[in-house]
């Protein structure tokens, strides 16, 4: 084993400032569910009322799906030394499928827990494992299927529905809501998102739910075409060393900009320990790539992996509590030789890996040959399969070939065997794609994979924008995500170039909410318009201070906004850096509804007389645009 | 008038070094055309040859379409005081239509000629304007009419064919050549753009040449749906002063990043003089919104505007040299009571300033009313129409409603007033607009307005995203160039929130860059994918310097490899900071060729042996995935 270096062990029991501080003008709901535990998280913000001059009237409260978990929480005394509240053991328990190990059961677990080496690194509450009883299944897919509606279904309808239902009942929302019809591309989502549809959702394979009964602290969520779009973040390092500390902090300020999930790609030595500090503190669920570190526990050497390694590592990773594992078995090897004519070949670690295996044995892909066997590990502790595109293009030149698709069909004869066995399921795609041929990789992915959510990285829709792909990912993106895609994986600045900082992962976050919302809108998601609607209404307005707490990301609107006028009076001005206080087209309309209102609008002669009237009255007044009351 | 601040007067013969310098491992080229002066200005990247490990082989050098204007070469001696070289007086004289005038035949040109005051400011070599000759038509789309092949049309149709004929035809652009066939929705794009293609695209009012005859310092471009998708930017200030340096330095940092065009929307009080510095050194056409000063001149009062005032301007701008007038004269007075309902009203400043005449004196917007005399000051010097859509919306609740496609029948019906003089025109469209409605955008724009250039802002596809409106801007302008928008104007960060610095116009030009190459991309515009390509095969043989020449950014590109990776002998290491030196997923792929070439794809059982023996090689040879040869 290598040796820790010093930096590495910082156990910190709390985060920044800049992860933790609530959210301009906005405090944390907690909206409850049938049962005084389903306790679901939201984010409202509060707005001022509107002045005088634009009619008087109460802003209401705009409640915001929430990712940022217990950290933004003033409540919620932080302490990554014991992790987060424990939300779903009792849930877990109370269903009396799973028991609690002694200790972990893989041998790379057992090793690691009893090195007392390793001590100092050690997250020291580590829970037992719990795993399913033998013969019983534990996923919520099972759960579906037997018609069990689970707290965990119960609190994801909550938490898409976003208090929906309620405001559409306040007239003060009434106009808030108007949203245009969206184009759902055959998606099939419904006014109101209940418990029970959840349950059919994932009865079909349509929608997963991950939470391994590893990690009780979750929140739950869903990924499936007919919810609200999500991303996923990525974390981990490998060149560069980085702490324990880092790692969580990187994680939280993921949840804080609005990652929805988070991969934990690293692969460094302690990664197994620092796996540890992210579940036991990570509200969102959390995925890995298995095959990075059994890649490790062979020092690299792709042909020196095994079925046991990797099994192993399965279960080792499954009893901390992953909840989803990409597994490249799909990457078959009669698939290798079509991307011999690529430009730019296999560009998939994990499908490189597997390819690697492959040629080095000459024998089929050992994730494919023991499918069945990594079915039973994911149903005894509900990790579900995130089938990676290993042999996704990693250029347009290369997109939609043979190799692509092949693997693509392969992946939908796979989760027809996951599902035979009960296991949540969600297909990756790629990659890079130009605009006119992202569609059919949807319509592809939902026929060939009967309809599983698609997962996709971007895709990039040009290959010329290093340092900006976050951006050409997000194009595709958006409209993969409008044709059907659950969940996007997003891209930072730093994609092809290097390893994103802080800055990058948070630019990479907005950047994917963007595309996700633009989806939900273009969708029709129900609501998904109010939180646009109320930044219209607090633009027009001139409520600075609503505008930026509207905003994906208020701490940057605010600074962009000070930068050209910084004091704190321009917060209320009633005019803007753009055009100056001598003018501003937003204030025009009021004039025009001022008169719309006082003649009103389509009374044919009787409006033009009156608009006449008006227009003396108008220049009489004035002619001002903007008249204090 | 009002006072010169002393630091505006600040004229300097040079740029910055950020501005001029020449772009990395790249060369500025001419192409000649038909005629000695006709020469148009590419980029020219060199290539590295791939290392033997990749398969020696030369990498020819890649043409890139050119916006940077005499500013990148070299050869070029700077003078700001002199203005750039004149391109098209020769061209414009020899038709022998248009005549020198003694001086401005404009009230405000000769007022600020003849004032002694303002010879600090002005620019000293202004030549005397030039306008046609009594009863003569000057726009190219008038020469088009007649049959005329003018220089300006042979001289796009060369930047815009970029050497492709003559690659084809060169062994080594076969592959790099390759291009996924595109999606067009209706828009007609020949192989080869042949100057009689040009002609007959602007005889039919489908494309336009912004080129006035006072600007013969001009690079011509295009803008139509059957050519390359072309961006917009835009400088100008309110509230902060800024100097003449400073806004031709903008002009040239715009068109350093790839703006093909540049509105000029300053709203201070020396305006002319500053347009004037502009003007003659601005490669690209130039663009204003004539109301803008015209308001000026009546200290912003709206209502005091009169047709008087606002002809002066146009013939003011006109002989400055200015080649497109956005004119708002499709917010008719009916359309005003439309917007009251909405949730941001009028938001486009033009429109404000209309819509408040027109309410302050009840009569029809007088642009409307004295269409016909613009369109023959249009066509005296050959400006074009950008008719401006006054009423686009300022969110997406307000999208595709009456107003704006009523405003946008109304600029059909000018689109034909104005082609019945031969005047171009383009047309303005929105704004805000969710991604399942934009769409219907581009559909009501060719059939309203017959197929007359559109030129959209964005649209932005969420309105929650401050900070981020070029991203949520981009998605929307990815997809309307896809559909057939001709140009997107460029959003930048500050959007709704300030005004842009360097950084912000910078970051907005690439975003828009993406966005329209990627609707090039879609469309299938011939040979727009070998850049791509070109990419993607440096990065697949990992040679960064090629990688870094080839982005749309090239200094980012390279400052953000060199964060993880900074020294020098990276630029050529075979691996990079996202694996580490032990394992990237690209090397494998040189296995896979190896293997592929040595066997033979697709030999059946033959394949499958020699695998096998491929594979005990490969593992006898120590499974190295890459060697050092």
């Amino acid at each position: 084993m290598s040796a820790i270096p010093d930096d590495f062990i910082n156990k910190t029991a709390s985060l920044s400032e800049a992860v933790t501080k609530p959210f301009h003008n906005s405090r944390k709901v907690y909206i409850q569910g049938s049962r005084p535990d389903i306790r679901v998280p939201m984010r409202e913000i509060s707005q001022a009322p509107t002045t005088a001059s634009f009619g008087e009237e109460e802003n209401p409260p705009i409640p915001l799906y929430d990712t940022s978990g217990p950290f933004t929480d003033p409540a919620h005394k932080i302490d990554l030394l014991k992790g987060m509240p424990d939300l779903r053991s009792h849930w877990i328990e109370e269903r009396e499928d799973s028991e609690t190990l002694s200790g972990p059961s893989s041998d790379y677990g057992r090793g690691r827990l009893a090195d007392p080496a390793l001590s100092p690194l050690r997250f020291e509450h580590i829970r037992a494992p719990r795993r399913a009883k033998p013969g019983r299944n534990v996923t919520q897919m099972h759960y579906a299927r037997q018609g069990i509606i689970t707290p965990e279904m119960e609190f994801v309808a909550i938490r898409e529905n976003c208090r929906l239902q309620q405001l559409a009942k306040d007239p003060r929302y009434a106009k808030l809501l108007r949203q245009h019809p969206g184009q759902a591309f055959g998606a099939r989502i419904p006014d109101e998102i209940t418990s029970e549809f959840v349950r059919s959702e994932l009865a079909a394979g349509r929608a997963i739910i991950p939470a391994n009964i590893n990690h009780p602290e979750l929140e739950p969520m869903i990924i499936g075409r007919n919810f609200r779009v999500k991303i996923n973040t990525n974390i981990g390092n490998s060149a560069i060393t980085s702490s324990i500390e880092e790692e969580v902090e990187k994680m939280a300020w993921s949840a804080r900009w609005g990652g929805d999930t988070l991969m934990d790609l690293s692969t460094g030595s302690n990664i197994h320990e620092t796996r540890e500090w992210i579940l036991r503190n990570a509200p969102m669920p959390i995925g890995t790539v298995p095959i990075y570190q059994a890649l490790e526990k062979v020092d690299g050497k792709a042909e020196e992996l095994t079925w046991e390694i990797m099994r192993d590592t399965l279960i080792e990773q499954a009893e901390q509590g992953v909840d989803y594992f990409t597994i490249h078995a799909g990457v078959l090897l009669r698939y290798v030789p079509l991307t011999a004519e690529r430009i730019t070949g296999i560009v998939s670690r994990g499908g490189s890996i597997l390819a690697k295996w492959c040629l080095a044995h000459h024998q089929e892909n050992f994730l494919y040959t023991h499918f069945e066997e990594i079915c039973d590990i994911m149903k005894a502790y509900d990790v579900a399969f995130s089938l990676g595109d290993g042999l996704r293009p990693g250029c347009l030149a290369d997109a939609n070939d043979a190799a692509q698709f092949g693997e693509l069909e392969t992946l939908g004869e796979l989760t027809k065997v996951a599902w035979e066995h009960d296991v949540q399921v969600m297909i990756e795609g790629p990659g890079h794609v130009p605009m006119q041929m992202i569609k059919e990789n949807m319509e592809k992915a939902l026929q060939d994979c009967f309809e599983a959510p698609f997962y996709t990285l971007g895709p990039l829709v040009t290959d010329i924008s290093p340092g900006y792909d976050h951006f050409s990912s997000g194009i595709g993106a958006a409209q993969i995500g409008w044709y059907g895609t659950a969940m996007l994986c997003y891209v930072t600045p730093k994609e092809h170039l290097g390893l994103p900082n802080k800055a990058d992962v948070r630019e990479g976050i907005i950047t994917y909410k963007i595309a996700a919302h633009a989806a939900d809108l273009a969708k029709g998601f129900p609501g998904a318009q109010l939180q646009d609607n109320a930044m219209s209404k607090a633009r027009f307005e001139f409520r600075w201070d609503d505008q930026f707490a509207l905003s994906l990301d208020p701490e940057r609107a605010m600074a962009f906004h000070d930068e050209t006028l910084p004091h704190q009076a321009h917060k209320v001005a009633h005019f803007c850096s753009m055009c100056g206080p001598h003018f501003c087209s937003m204030k025009i309309t009021q004039d025009v509804r001022e008169y719309a209102r006082s003649q009103g609008v389509g009374e044919g002669e009787a409006l033009r007389q009156g608009m006449q009237e008006k227009a003396v009255e108008f220049k009489h007044q004035g002619a001002e645009l903007y008249k204090e009351l």
